[in-house]
C-alpha cells in the first residue's frame, strides 16, 4: 500500500496557472496544437515536471511523458492532453494532464520506489480542432494512424500539416510508423477528464465511471456547383453548393435524432465566398456519433443519401473524404470496476457508468491497453467554449477519487490481478 | 456629324493585355479593389490615358476620370469599372472601360474638338467583393454613400474598411461628403456591360439595350446560439447557429422563387467553426434582388421573418445588418430609345429593352444623370467566375452600338434634344 493523498487544491492551483499562460480561465484557452501558445504550455510542463526531478521525454509523435520507475518493470499510464481548440475552456484536458502531474508530485515526495512504475502522459493534438483530424499522438501510440490518410490535410490558411508538425520538430511518417515505446510496459491507462455534457448536472452526480466512448464518423463533404452572379443568374438555373450544404446539413440532423446520436456540421466553408456570387464551391465539416456501431453505420449511409439528393436537388456533385473513423471504444471491466468503487466509497453511493459522447486518447489507448476514464460534472454542461467550466466540488472529488483508483492501481493484491 | 469608328479588335486587344496583367483570361482575374492587383491594373490605364495626351485625374472617393473638352461645357460620361471580384470573369466591368477607352482613342485621333466633352470614367470599388458593399465610387459620385453606414465593415482578415481606402489614398470620409465634381455638366451616362446571365444567349440576341436595374437588398445576418462539443450536446439542448442559418436559407431562396426575384446566400461564417464544435456564431451574406420595389419589400419582409423563426426553432437570437439598399433604377426614356434604334440599325432588328439583375454603377448614377446601357451576349451565361466569357460578334456587336450611340449623342440635333 503506498501512502499518498492527492491535493485538489494543487491541481486547480496549475489549472489556473496555465491559463494564465495561455488565455485566461474563462477568456479562451490559447493552446492550439502545433502552434507557438501550444509550444509555451508544453514548455511550462516540461518545467514542472523537471521541478520534480523527472526527465521528460518528447516521443516521435509529439507526445511527452515522464517515467516514476517502479520494482516492477510494468508502468500505469496517467495522463491527457493539454491542447485546446480555439478559444476552448480551462479544463479540457487539462483537467487530466495536472491531476496526473500531482500524482506523479505525490508519488515523488513519498521519496520511496512504488512496486509499479507511474508514466506520465501529455498526449500531441488529441483535439485536431486545426486539421480535422482528432487523436494524432495517441493514435500514433496505439498504431491507428495513417500518415498518407493525414498528409494531405491543411489548415484554414492553407498550411499543410505534414510542415505544421515538422515545424514542432515531428516528422509524421515517422510518427505513423515508428512511434516510440510510450506504451512499453503500460498494465493500465487512467484518464480524468470534464463531462462536457448535462448528464451528470442532470443527476447531480459530481463525478462518475466512463463505460465507453462513442463511435465518430468525420468527413469534408465537397459539394461543387457553379459559381455564378447573384443578380443574373436565375435561381431554377442555378448550381448553388451552399444550398445544397444546407438542405443536406438539417437532413443529417434529423437522421441523427431519428437514431439516438449526435450529427454536427461546425462549418461551411464556400468559394468564392462573397456576397454577390452564388457559391461555386462549399466543404462541410461533418461528424456524427453513436454508441453503437451499427447505428454509426446507419447515419453514415443516411448522410451519404442526404448529400447525394442535396447534390441531385441542386445540380452539384459531392465527393466525401473520411477525416476519421473511429469504432466505440469499450473500457476495461475491471478497471471500470475499480473507479466504480472508489467512487462508491468516495461520495458513498454507486454511480452508473456513463458513456462518453466526445473522443479522448482514451480511445486510441483503450483499443491496446485496459483503459478507463473518470468524468467529472460540467457545469455549465458545455465545452470547447471560453464558458466551460466544473463546480469545485466536482473537481475536488474527481481528483480524489482518481488518486484513490491509482492507489489502488498500486496495491500489491492489485498487481496481482493486473499481471 | 463626327467621324470615328470604334475598333472591336481593339477593345479586345486591350482586354487581353489588361487580363494577362491581371490573372489570365480564364484563370480568374485580379484586380480585387483596394489592393495592390487592383492599383496595379489602375497604373496600366492611367498610362493608357496619358498616351492619348490625357490628364487622369482621381476624384477623393477612388474614382479614376479624363476629359476631352467640347465646344460645349457639357460632357457626356462614358465608362465602367476595371475592379472584379476574387478570380472573376475578364469582360465583367473591364469591356465597358476598354469600349469608353477606344471611343477617346477614336475621338482623339480625329483632331477636331467635339461638339460636347466627353468624359472617360473608371469608377472604384463597383463588386464590393471585399467589403460587401459595392457601388463605392459611383454612389460616392451620386451622394448617395453614407461614410457611417460602412465605415465598420472589415474583410475576412479583419482589416477596416476606411483603413483599406487609406491605403490607396482616399479617406471615406471626404469620399463621402465632397466626391469631387466627376459629374459636374454630365448631361448623359452611357455604360456598356456584359449581361451576366442567360437571356440574350436564350433569345438568340447579340446585343441589348437595358431598361432598368433591379432594387438590392444586401444583409449580413448574424444567428447567435452557442459554442458546444459535437459530442457531448445533445441535439435537443443545442442553440446551433448554422443550422439556423442552413433552414433561414432555403427558406428565403423559397421566397424569392415565389414573388419572381432571386435571393443568395453566397457564403456562412461559423465561429468556432471547427468539426469537433456546434457552431456558436454564424454570419450569412444574404443578396436579394427584384426589379419591383414592392416585391422586393415582401422579400425582405420575408427574409425577416424566415431567419427570425429559424433563429426560435434552433434557440438563437438574430442580428440582420443593413450592407446596402438600392431602389430599382429604370434609365432614361430617350437614351433607352437612341440605344434601341442603334440596335436595330445595326443587327437589322428591333430588340427589346432587358432589365439587368446585377447592380452597375448605372445603378446610381441613373439617380442623378440621364443615363443608358448596353448588353452583349454573356456564353456560358456565367459571371463572377473565371469562364465568363462573350462570342466575338456579340463583343464586336456591342462595341460597334456603343459607338453609334456615342456618335449620336455628339451630332448636333442630338445636342439640342439634351440642352
Amino acid at each position: 500500500m503506498t501512502d499518498f493523498t492527492v491535493d485538489a487544491a494543487a491541481v486547480i492551483a496549475d489549472l489556473d496557472e496555465l491559463a494564465q499562460l495561455s488565455g485566461g480561465r474563462f477568456a479562451g484557452a490559447k493552446r492550439l496544437a502545433w502552434t507557438d501558445d501550444w509550444l509555451d504550455a508544453r514548455r511550462w510542463l516540461i518545467e514542472k515536471l523537471e521541478a520534480l526531478g523527472l526527465e521528460p521525454h518528447t516521443d516521435p509523435a509529439g507526445n511527452l511523458s515522464a517515467d516514476i520507475p517502479g520494482e516492477s518493470a510494468q508502468f500505469i499510464l496517467l495522463g491527457s492532453h493539454i491542447d485546446a481548440v480555439p478559444d476552448g475552456g480551462w479544463l479540457d484536458g487539462a483537467l487530466g494532464v495536472l491531476t496526473a502531474l500531482e500524482v506523479v508530485r505525490q508519488i515523488v515526495r513519498t521519496t520511496h520506489t512504488p512496486a509499479i512504475g507511474i508514466r506520465f502522459v501529455d498526449w500531441a493534438d488529441e483535439e485536431g480542432a486545426r486539421f480535422g483530424r482528432s487523436l494524432i499522438g495517441s493514435s500514433a501510440a496505439a498504431g491507428t494512424l495513417s500518415a498518407a490518410e493525414v498528409a494531405g490535410l491543411t489548415d484554414r490558411d492553407g498550411v499543410c500539416f505534414a510542415d505544421a508538425l515538422a515545424r514542432c520538430g515531428v516528422d509524421l511518417e515517422t510518427a505513423a510508423t515508428a512511434p516510440g515505446d510510450v506504451l512499453a510496459g503500460v498494465v493500465a491507462y487512467l484518464e480524468l477528464h470534464i463531462e462536457q455534457g448535462p448528464v451528470l448536472k442532470d443527476g447531480r452526480i459530481l463525478v462518475a465511471p466512463v463505460s465507453r466512448i462513442v463511435g465518430v464518423e468525420r468527413h469534408l463533404v465537397t459539394f461543387t456547383g457553379q459559381a455564378a452572379h447573384a443578380g443574373s443568374a436565375p435561381i431554377p438555373l442555378r448550381r448553388d453548393s451552399l444550398a445544397a450544404a444546407s438542405r443536406a446539413a438539417l437532413s443529417i440532423r434529423e437522421s441523427a435524432i431519428t437514431h439516438g446520436g449526435v450529427a454536427t456540421v461546425g462549418g461551411m466553408r464556400s468559394t468564392p465566398g462573397i456576397i454577390t456570387a452564388v457559391a461555386g464551391v462549399t466543404e462541410m465539416q461533418l461528424d456524427q456519433r453513436h454508441v453503437d456501431a451499427g447505428q454509426l453505420a446507419v447515419m453514415l449511409e443516411d448522410a451519404h443519401q442526404s448529400c447525394a439528393d442535396a447534390a441531385a436537388e441542386f445540380g452539384c456533385t459531392i465527393e466525401m473524404r473520411n477525416l476519421l473513423s473511429a469504432a466505440p471504444t469499450v473500457f476495461d471491466p475491471a478497471l471500470i470496476d475499480l473507479v466504480r468503487s472508489s467512487v462508491e466509497e468516495l461520495c458513498g453511493r454507486d454511480v452508473e457508468p456513463i458513456p462518453s459522447g466526445p473522443l479522448h486518447d482514451a480511445t486510441e489507448i483503450g483499443r491496446v491497453v485496459p483503459t478507463a476514464m473518470i468524468f467529472a460534472q460540467s457545469d455549465p454542461p458545455i465545452s470547447h467554449a471560453a464558458i466551460e467550466d466544473s463546480p469545485n466540488a466536482a473537481l475536488a472529488a474527481a481528483v480524489d477519487a482518481y488518486g484513490r483508483v491509482v492507489e489502488r492501481l498500486l496495491s500489491p493484491d492489485m498487481l496481482t490481478t493486473i499481471d
